[in-house]
């Protein structure tokens, strides 16, 4: 059987305490043993979290937006090269069985809404996404997460019940 | 010079008043004699707006997500065919000169991220997409508007903007 | 009922003699009343065709490879943005009724490729693919022209074709 | 540094002779360290050559059609889901290291096309594309290999030569 994938979409930009929640999530995704995909990017939540899966073991998938390495996470085991801009961003959520949406902005959003309309659980670690997605917050498909930790407990739940559905 | 090609997005499920204001809507782009875009469906916004561009002379793009037209709305002159399911989303926002937003789930959702992640100029018209996006309103980029009529006032002021930049 | 829409392809190198051929090909795909589609460029066969389109009264659209208009046409009547690079070239295909390819070199190759494989009727102006594609000649998927007036007539048959069936 | 990835294009019907050559393909290509990524299909080359992978050890890469995982090869160990149909044969193609091509159709002709657009290294396994690509074989960026040892070989010495650019 496929080891899990889970999807961790945040912004490039480097925030201090966001990363370091990022880097811890990426470690905490490693030690259960499941994939970590994200955008393959080498700063913000893309580069902190690639780095923390490696730290602890893991394997890491960057899906990039263009047609070469150039400005990828070194910490990538496989970089996707999709030449495709904004568009890998659908690939991102459909290959993620579970995606965990750290702080960021329009292109996480994006993500966030992508994933949804997908059928894909998220999990939204640390911020909201507003009222524009609160219909799928009343019906469990949205959660938020206040810890890398209860991030990935939530993740486990949702993995469980894939493998038995 | 190319004319102005005015995306609107919005929901596939039909809601009699804002499929009205749709239909408003798309009349009001054909008597600018702008072209719109949509995402060529058969119900809903997509299809209430075509509806009023081809009453009033108008054309209309389609991006549609499959390989085939089945499913298009009638009121397509023009239906492009992707094959890509929701990574035609991108195309939507990077074709339009400027994004209006109608009410709509995820999809509709994505589309507004995508296009504020472009850099395009975003009006909702008759709703609001919710704190997660607040940072791009307190800039200008996305705005709202209460009718039909003063979405395509807006959306004059970008263009006469465009084309003089 | 939709305009046809006719893909012409091929490359974006300037051949002064490929290029005369493009351009009527382009002029009587216009006098026909077809929609003539391409990818866009400012070279080559795209630019020629486009040339020839637009002389004779006709609606060009281009499918390009980036995000904005640099490096288009200027016969353009719409401008689809897509950027995803040579991931456009599908879409190129799906959208076309009717593929004519001029010469060119690998990119075209691909279109000519994945529109046999998308079950689209090929023509070849003034070229063969090669021993690679020959049973598609067998079947008739792919044929022949060697003018742009004998390749709009093979075209012709396949359109009244598409309208019966 | 990453693994070099080797990508495997191929038809999807079945063919005992074909099919026996891609899995000793696959195998090869796991004895070296190598990932092998393809269209991850359970058919054909696709599924010969992941099953020839697996069975030595390796990692395989599939980069799926759909948006979910049916009809995938057993054999993956990472299903990239794209849902966007053909246009994932552009993310193949850029992906991979080098690509070899074993026999197949219209598909795999489009794949061998877009990786010479791209600039890619391309090796034919037991078949010739024809004329249509010949001025690839004259520059040496598209080469023929009798055997799936010949065409490992040749691969190796490509990868050498981009570890030392």
């Amino acid at each position: 059987m496929r080891k899990p994938i889970l999807g961790v979409m945040g912004g490039g930009s480097n925030r201090p305490a966001v990363d370091a929640e990022a880097r811890q999530l990426g470690a905490l995704i490693a030690e259960r043993g499941w994939i970590l995909l994200n955008g393959g990017g080498d700063g913000g939540v893309m580069a902190a979290s690639a780095r923390g899966a490696k730290e602890h073991g893991g394997t890491v998938i960057g899906i990039l937006r263009g047609k070469t390495t150039r400005g990828a996470s070194p910490d990538l085991d496989i970089a996707i090269l999709t030449g495709m801009g904004d568009a890998r961003n659908v690939i991102n959520v459909l290959t993620s069985d579970v995606v965990i949406a750290c702080p960021g902005r329009a292109g996480t959003m994006s993500e966030v809404a992508l994933a949804l309309n997908s059928g894909k659980r998220v999990i939204l670690l640390g911020w909201d996404a507003g009222d524009g997605l609160a219909r799928f917050q009343r019906k469990g498909q949205l959660t938020r997460a206040n810890s890398a930790n209860e991030a990935v407990e939530q993740a486990a739940a949702v993995i469980a019940d894939l493998h038995e559905g």
